[in-house]
């Protein structure tokens, strides 16, 4: 008999308000492990304003991996991950008027916030600055439904999400391979627009990864000259294949150094701890560094005097707003751009894992949920 | 006798095309010290683009220390620092429009440039990318004379500069407390503009020394509501008398937290290697962190997950370009902003680097060259 996982609600009683579904996660907790493993979950049945979705396919993140493992020191157990999620819109809530039955959707990172605060009036909820932040897709421990309940994600058979974090697929475009444009797809995007890459400027895409692949494929169609910086030297066909104009790879001093000062922006998808200063010596005056893989210390401190001499930057940035989501998913059907994806079962999820960690994957593993039917 | 400072030429011969003056320096090489000294300096006569200057004032910046003591690896003795000068025209080349006998005038941090590059153009001559980059007031040993020879700043009676890297002193402005202006005012109002400070925005001014205690006052005129982050308690009474609306002691560790995301753009003018980390954690979301005043690593890795999470930055800024500093000098004139000075003789600027290193100026020495006459 599988385990029913509870919320944090005490007691709870399945009512007609409730109902329950497959899903994949980490029971976590004193007994439990970090691995995978069946789960059932208990969802809300929609209210006014929430679709419920079939969940079809999911992309798996490298946040799924850090979250599962408690890396960030912030997951509540049980924790179901995923958070590039397309489905099918099978039931609507009263009042809602954006999507009917038999919608191909999508949900990201996030899905819900303040809707009050400046970011969130900016269209930047995912930096909503309301008392509890956005709520995160899973592991978003601080819904604000009045319950003091944990999210569940998408590795599960079935979804419900207010409308308004809920994205449209467009009709063009395989569901199976947008998946990750959900998370991976839309934190490259937003980080090429807000510094608003031009036709003909000098672009580094540092991490040929889940999002260093799709962040080339974009970057070009926003005119760049793209350069792919890559530790490995194997991926230099492949990175020339997505379209990037030349390969750098980083562990060539030589070819680093007759780099430096020849580019307008570096976007470092890297996510393991590096040295951020031989990237920084490659920006050229004015230039900005923007890294969105690292979640924690860069490997050594930032040396000043080269920020300074050039007037170089370097910035974070958290994936995207919803209508950004929106404007990354048209974006790529306009542009043909699709992430380059490799279909996985659910119960294959745990040796995912651990490729992903290995960099095995080319470039983003996505769950067929029919694996979980 | 004063030993008679050879420039790097072989055999200077004194003709009516050069002059000496006096001037204070430090001698180094094998057998000099880093203490300046009372030396004797070769100069030019003014070419046709050029104007002599009778040097007035000179302010007393930190960089002549690091360049003395050859902290950057970079300094070719003998070392004639100071490039925050004051003086009068005595003598114009033929080809000279701007100026003329009499002008009271300024020189920064450069005197020449390329001119031709993409910095050079858009007036950032200070980011100059030509062949050899800007040419530094002092130690400008790429000076693209033709000759192989250093360049000497203010600490001396004398200095011939073409007069495209003149300033002009505005009328009304007390010429001796303008000399800080030339290179610590025009660093911070720099980073203030670009990262276009306005009315209302909170902005935080770190480090309130030589260049800190100016940028209260230019941030406070551009209509900010500005707090002075300082290290030592001692100087909250003279933030406020600036105009500081609030001080926040960064030792207090509650007091930090509480002002946690209230930043919209904090320009940090510390000059010793620091953690970056806490500043950081000050900024709002999408906020801005500029260090103009450490030339070297931080002290501790940036924790990107600090930029990420709230879409922050930070950057580096180099002084300012010609017309910029004009803009600087003009801006503080119709502010009736003028730097703090503490006037000293050149007999006494041994004691007067140690008392800045000590951090004991508030805020800025200025040398009254009468001393040298």
């Amino acid at each position: 008999m599988e385990p029913v996982i509870k919320t944090a609600v005490a007691d709870p009683v399945l009512t007609d308000r409730n109902f329950v579904v497959k899903g994949y996660g980490a029971p976590g907790g004193l007994f439990g492990g970090k691995t995978l493993e069946l789960m059932q979950i208990e969802r809300e049945q929609p209210k006014d304003d929430e679709v419920m979705i079939e969940v079809l396919y999911c992309g798996v993140s490298r946040s799924d991996i850090h979250h599962v493992s408690n890396r960030w020191k912030n997951t509540i157990y049980p924790c179901v991950p995923g958070h590039e999620i397309i489905g099918k819109v099978i039931k609507a809530g009263a009042g809602v008027t954006k999507y009917k039955r038999g919608d191909m959707v999508g949900v990201g990172s996030i899905i819900d916030s303040c809707g009050h605060c400046e970011p969130c009036k900016k269209g930047e909820e995912q930096y909503c600055r309301g008392p509890q932040g956005a709520t995160m897709t899973y592991n978003g421990y601080f819904k604000t439904d009045g319950r003091d309940s944990n999210t569940f994600g998408g590795y599960s058979t079935h979804l419900v999400v207010k409308e308004d974090f809920v994205l449209r697929i467009p009709a063009d475009m395989d569901p199976a391979a947008a998946a990750p444009i959900l998370c991976a797809g839309v934190t490259v995007y937003s980080a090429l627009k807000r510094w608003n890459i031009k036709q003909g400027e000098h672009v580094g895409i540092a991490g040929i990864g889940g999002l260093g692949h799709i962040a080339i494929m974009m970057a070009k169609a926003m005119g760049a000259y793209v350069v792919a910086i890559t530790t490995k030297e194997e991926k230099r066909r492949a990175a020339l294949l997505l379209g990037a104009d030349e390969v750098l790879v980083s562990e060539n001093e030589a070819e680093m150094q007759s780099h430096e000062m020849r580019f307008d922006y570096i976007l470092c998808t890297v996510p393991d701890s590096f040295d951020i200063n031989p990237y920084i010596c490659l920006l050229n005056w004015r230039g900005v560094l923007v890294s969105v893989g690292l979640m924690g210390a860069y490997r050594q401190a930032t040396d000043n005097m080269e920020l300074v001499r050039m007037g170089r930057s370097v910035a974070g940035s958290l994936s995207g707003g919803i209508a950004e989501t929106q404007e990354a998913l048209e974006f790529c059907a306009r542009h043909h751009i699709l992430p380059q994806v490799q279909m996985i079962n659910i119960q294959d999820i745990n040796d995912a894992f651990e490729r992903v960690k290995d960099d095995e994957v080319r470039f983003r593993y996505v769950i067929d949920m029919q694996s979980l039917k």
